[in-house]
């Protein structure tokens, strides 16, 4: 059966995924890549080795072809608020996004479709979680949909309990400031089975919320 | 070397480390004993099991002689602000508390030193965090000081930089009010090595800091 699910999604232990302020230079914030170190493979010796173990393999699941549609916050696609102000903007991700899949932009300003190599295109769409999982699915056929952040889009969705299955790394940093995941969720964990597992990074958790069958 | 520690400091996965309100009845507010789970022996089949493993030896170690003289904030001894309004009151413990040490209670509000059973006596005191901790310094000897909570004088002494090792004890519960540990704390982890080890309650994570060596 598919699912809706977020897939390594970081946050600090002050439960902020996104730092303050988000800029095309920084996409993340006074983050940087603190939040992601875990994602990519450690130097050892000058080189840089594969990831392995159960970092790799949770980053690498976020891309086996299990997905078949994507949702995503209009400051992930573009960080500035408010109306669109440079049209020939098409994503972080080059000419060929890993995203292979349609992408559903959620923004209450209008914008063309836009078609990228590889299966990537990007809808922009107002409307409620409900109604964006809605074409999300439908465009997904038997695949899963996945809710791809940032932290404002997650929360809505859990706030919704649109989420099955929810991916958290934990990394060992206090942020201060920037977005919070958690805010307006007091209890949402009550309809979730939660286990947890190490990073190879010291301080770093995995945590696994799936949700409860009933 | 004595060392001035935190142990078995639960908060949950936004940071809180107690609810909202304390009172008498609540002294964890609406979390009521939902942080400190991993603390009790889980039951089966109608029986207590001894605490074993991770969890057992964590909360044992906290009470195993070698902390010589204890910290708390005026809420962990009484959990009402402003002037002190019952007299009578000699804190949760009971007659014989398990501190079994001098414990220097924070506060702006003059109160008497009370003697207990066992070696325990609370003593009131206003002060920075440094001049409280060189009176529990002197009280403890060669042994450890404990910062023994609640999270605004865990919060104190981590900004001033007074704490040598930190046991931080994270809940799968999203509380949304309460006292935050983390607030002005930005950037608090860069003196301290992390790393993390999984409870046996599922989703409980057991974080270790441990301050750098210069």
């Amino acid at each position: 059966m598919s699912v809706v699910r977020v897939t390594g999604f970081s946050i600090s232990l002050d439960g902020f995924a996104t730092g303050d302020v988000q800029t095309l230079d920084e996409p993340f914030g006074h983050a940087g890549q603190r939040l992601h170190e875990w994602m990519f493979p450690p130097e050892a010796g000058g080189e840089t080795r594969a990831q392995s173990g159960i970092d790799g393999a949770l980053a690498a699941v976020s891309w086996d072809g299990s997905v078949g549609a994507e949702i995503m916050g209009r400051r992930k696609f573009w960080p500035y608020p408010g109306p669109w102000t440079d049209d020939s903007w098409r994503g972080w991700w080059g000419e060929n996004p890993p995203f292979h899949t349609p992408v559903f932009v959620m923004t209450h300003y209008a914008h063309e479709p836009i078609e990228m190599e590889g299966g990537t295109t990007f809808h922009f769409t107002d409307g409620t979680p409900e109604e964006v999982l809605a074409m999300a699915r439908e465009a997904a056929g038997a695949l899963d949909v996945r809710i791809g952040g940032g932290p404002t889009i997650v929360r809505e969705f859990l706030r919704a309990g649109l989420i099955d299955d929810l991916h958290l790394v934990i990394a060992p940093i206090v942020l201060g400031r920037g977005e919070s995941l958690w805010q307006g969720l007091e209890g949402v964990e009550s309809e979730f089975d939660i286990h947890t597992a190490n990073s190879a990074r010291p301080g770093v958790v995995h945590q696994f919320w799936q949700r409860k069958q009933h």
